[in-house]
């Protein structure tokens, strides 16, 4: 029979001086990374998409979300108005092709053999400028304010939603990282249940603070400030790292300081230093990695446990350069190819950041 | 409970309602996937790539799984020697870029405040042909066999290793699908951690036997032979099935109908038929999808679990067609923008497999 045929060689060779591997748990999810940088040198490792060069017209009259195109759009469901003009700043609309809604019917009669739940929610689009060719850092800062204030408002108003247990909070920047539209834009859904992350997130926190007391974001706050090694940036309301067991190159959390569990629970003046951590943030990481595409999401409590003292929101950015292949499959670990105290070095050597004023 | 209506449930339903989604548990692994069909309508949500084009050429000089470049190889670790001439037929290889390896060194000198493990195991490339241009699908039927039989030959051995918990086998074919060589191969990775993704699926197969005294998967074997809407084929040991929680259009299980934990366990006249059933659905899966990018990965038992009654292996096809994004990064949730049962139809409307002999 075939198996037994298989035959060690005599040629084998390990020697592999110099490489680096390591397993790296991470307290906030208790998940584990593999970290090596080994990998970095494959021959197709990264995707090489610079995503900002096809962004060029201010207007695309094809584009849904661009002023004057709103008949291509289901609906409108708030604006921020302008100040100084006639028009919107930002803008709420249902999205088009939604994976939960309030009138989605089930796929199945619900066999027994098999648990299933209604796909109910709801899936909102925050167009983040009028103009087709911002973006988050080339927009002036208090554009990236009036979309994170949007975010807040929307949240605010979602989770008061009869049934509605977590909302997320997400944006898609490029198509490798899931985009189908250029037009600058965050998304929202509102879900009746609480996602597996989330839960697998909150069990991992409760059990620190159970053993310890104390908030484990709280504690990486204090321990990434002491060490230096992984922070990017500080203001006064939020810090900047590269968290220790990063999934992706230059993966960066942004950590709001004082202590809040909840993404609504962010006070007014705190967006604003939000906005400029944001937009240090992204811009660093377009200089470093050559407009990669991204996503980025808020890890905030679900709406039985606001307020928790276990719990601790973050801005979590991860950019989509390697693509996730059998091993994360089987495994449920990432692969990072690059060493996160590399990647912060890269990213703390970016000082100039732009403020573009002008609109 | 078995349905006698042939046409699955979804697709009437469909007729009647335009919008669907569907929250659905997957009883191996207690994980949840959003079947969202409305989502295949949005403009870039689909990879449309061919992978197949570009391999045309049977030997390619700069290749290093090619006969001839043994120089550019890390080292030769087994080789299936060919019955008719000389040569091989299958090769084992170390990997040169090592995910993880016996002599790799730690990252850091492990901070107190994180916990890390050394990244120390194995990592192997199965090279499947000597020919460049061979595909599962396109070698003959023995070819397919003896992949698997050296897939199950290393396992074994690699299973023996001192300090291995796990190993795990994968195949990813296509760039998309994180293949960076074209010749075709496969790989194994021996881990001295029981990975997340294994641990979960043991704890959630054992709560399943604890309640019913009976495996999760021989149960579902038994549910989907009944049912008959998510059955793509089957033959005297393999049922192909499409899951009933799929997290991507046209994922496919193949498992075993003799109850076995342990990939090791196969016995030498399944591994004809287990070859059998894989390019009966690598070439469905084709055939249907236009040569997608895919993955797959065997699912089976950790070292310490091997011979479990909970426990059962299953090979696991995932094509990789859509891209994940800010909301799976999120929630944890895949979203899967085809009904499960409609793939199923569109897989086993293909009932002429091809059965090239030539070589």
């Amino acid at each position: 029979m075939a198996s037994a045929d298989v035959q060690p060689s005599g040629t084998t060779i390990r020697a592999r001086i110099g490489t680096m591997s390591e397993l790296r748990r991470d307290p906030t999810t208790d998940s584990w990374v593999l970290i090596a940088p080994e990998r970095n040198r494959r021959p197709r490792d990264r995707r090489h998409t610079s995503e900002k060069t096809v962004r060029t017209l201010c207007f695309d009259p094809a584009c849904p979300f661009c002023p004057g195109n709103e008949s291509k759009l289901p609906g409108i469901i708030a604006e921020m108005p302008s100040s100084f003009q006639p028009g919107w700043r930002t803008r709420v609309v249902p999205n088009k092709f939604p994976a939960v809604g309030q009138d989605v019917a089930p796929c199945t009669q619900g066999p027994a053999f098999y648990k299933t739940a209604a796909g109910h929610g709801h899936h909102e689009v925050i167009i983040e400028s009028p103009r087709h060719d911002h973006d988050l850092t080339t927009m002036p800062e208090d554009g990236v304010r009036d979309v994170l204030a949007t975010c807040r408002s929307r949240y605010a108003v979602l989770m008061t939603e009869r049934a509605v247990r977590a909302v997320i909070v997400f944006r898609n920047r490029g198509i490798a990282a899931g985009a189908s539209l250029w037009h600058p834009h965050s998304q929202m859904i509102a879900l009746e249940t609480v996602p597996p992350r989330m839960q697998a997130w909150q069990v991992a926190m409760l059990s620190y603070y159970q053993a310890r007391d104390r908030c484990v974001l709280c504690d990486v706050i204090a321990y990434e400030q002491g060490d230096g090694s992984r922070v990017v940036n500080e203001n006064g309301a939020f810090v900047t790292v590269v968290p220790f067991a990063a999934t992706a190159p230059c993966e960066m959390w942004l950590l709001p300081k004082r202590h809040q569990a909840d993404f609504g629970d962010l006070q007014n003046g705190e967006i604003e230093l939000l906005a400029i951590a944001l937009r240090d943030a992204l811009v660093r990481l377009e200089a470093t990695l050559d407009n990669p595409p991204y996503n980025y999401v808020i890890d905030t409590a679900a709406n039985s446990e606001s307020g928790a003292p276990h719990l601790h929101w973050r801005l979590r950015i991860v950019p989509q350069l390697t693509v996730p292949a059998g091993f994360e499959l089987a495994s449920g670990m990432s692969i990072n190819p690059s060493l996160p105290e590399q990647d912060a070095v890269t990213l703390r050597s970016f000082r100039q950041v732009l403020r573009e004023t002008g609109a």
